[in-house]
């Protein structure tokens, strides 16, 4: 039986205050708990359908923490999702550590993505091509937002988000910095060094004049005359496919 | 001064079935309500602040459709922004036209992009792109949706999106038809056609069994280990960046 403060609990959760305070955040559904069970994240707190224990129980059945059994429409009322009739998870949040640039090592740096939905699809991109560090300005979105955390699809699982002050702590890494611009160097054309960082910047105004500083390397996605601007998890892709081609 | 019944038609066409019935749909914004000034869309009424007016009023000057004022409380009303403090146009849709494939022309085609997000996103990077040309299975999410043409960021004007049975559809083109798999070929090594159709799967399934039957060239977006899948409009961002560079 799950208690009225117990729902209570989870649906403040929703609220980046309370989130902090707590120190805990939601994931919902199957494919997103799987994740954060195969994961190092400490889970808190286990909602669980009757018909999701029936199907899962022998596969779950290491599970070290207690299930809540819920009804569906309880389920529901806490969830993020629209529907979820499966399972909810609250976990622990991580201590927001600054990460180091290894020596082979490629960090990507947020300059104030504001969606949840692009930061959350910007995680599972860098995910895709094996980036494992991703710093973000404090005006970036909140990582344990429930909106960024659907949308990474489990990769906020595999990849270290840590919000910084990217003035700061980008210099201190002395590595190339490449941005990408409207005037730049034909991405397909770029050779990318071994170390480095790779800004993305706002989704409306782009890198800020202050990161635009630290840029080293000025790189332009070519397109036709069409669009003014690519989608800011779309431009990601992009950069780090074309990034992919050196590992060969 | 707007009426009642003005509000409560605007607000209806949050809703496909409305849409449809009106053939209209909303465009919120001055960036949005720019681009189809530029093209040959056809608005049927402009909302506009006072505010908006006076700072517009001598560019707009040209615009041969009545600005109904409206205050800012009542633009938020109707909008599907969670703000808008300038301007919003309902716009007549255009009527469905299967698309003709050019001899030297690329076209998307949509098997079941679900996510209003994703679709304007794709929308907006084959405008990048220089794609002119879209068509969605009857599944796709509606190209009138609010959140589709926010996503675009203009693009819809651009891009003709149509919606048929792509079964019936494609084949008659008697091209090259590409779609991404995850035991296809590297699209890094991959020459495109000079005409074909690119096919985007689904958020969650992919391509379905009926259109892989179509598809004559399997690629990959090779990855490392990490995330089991790429979204959909970042996979299609990747793609065309690597078709485009044939193009050079």
């Amino acid at each position: 039986m799950i208690s009225k403060s117990q729902i209570k609990f989870i649906k403040s959760l929703q609220l980046k205050k309370y989130r902090k305070e707590e120190q805990c955040f939601v994931v919902d559904g199957e494919k997103g708990v799987e994740e954060v069970l195969k994961s190092d994240f400490k889970i808190e707190m286990l909602l669980v359908t009757e018909s999701f224990r029936e199907r899962k129980a022998k596969l779950w059945k290491d599970v070290n923490v207690d299930w809540l059994i819920v009804t569906e429409k309880q389920l529901a009322a806490v969830s993020s999702f629209q529907t979820n009739e499966s399972v909810l998870a609250v976990v622990r949040q991580k201590p927001n550590q600054l990460p180091v640039l290894g020596q082979n090592e490629f960090i990507l740096a947020l300059d104030d993505i504001r969606d949840p939905g692009n930061l959350g699809t910007i995680i599972r991109t860098a995910d895709w091509f094996g980036i494992r560090k991703i710093i973000a300005s404090e005006q970036t979105a909140d990582g344990y937002n429930p909106k960024v955390i659907n949308s990474t699809m489990g990769s906020f699982t595999r990849v270290q988000l840590a919000y910084a002050n990217l003035m700061d702590l980008i210099p201190q890494w002395e590595a190339p910095v490449y941005g990408t611009f409207m005037d730049g160097e034909d991405v397909h054309e770029k050779r990318f060094d071994k170390r480095g960082v790779i800004v993305i910047g706002n989704e409306a105004n782009g890198i800020s004049p202050a990161i635009q500083s630290l840029v080293t390397h000025r790189i332009t996605i070519p397109g036709a005359v069409g669009a003014e601007s690519l989608n800011a998890a779309v431009a990601t892709g992009i950069v780090l496919d074309n990034w992919s081609r050196l590992k060969k």
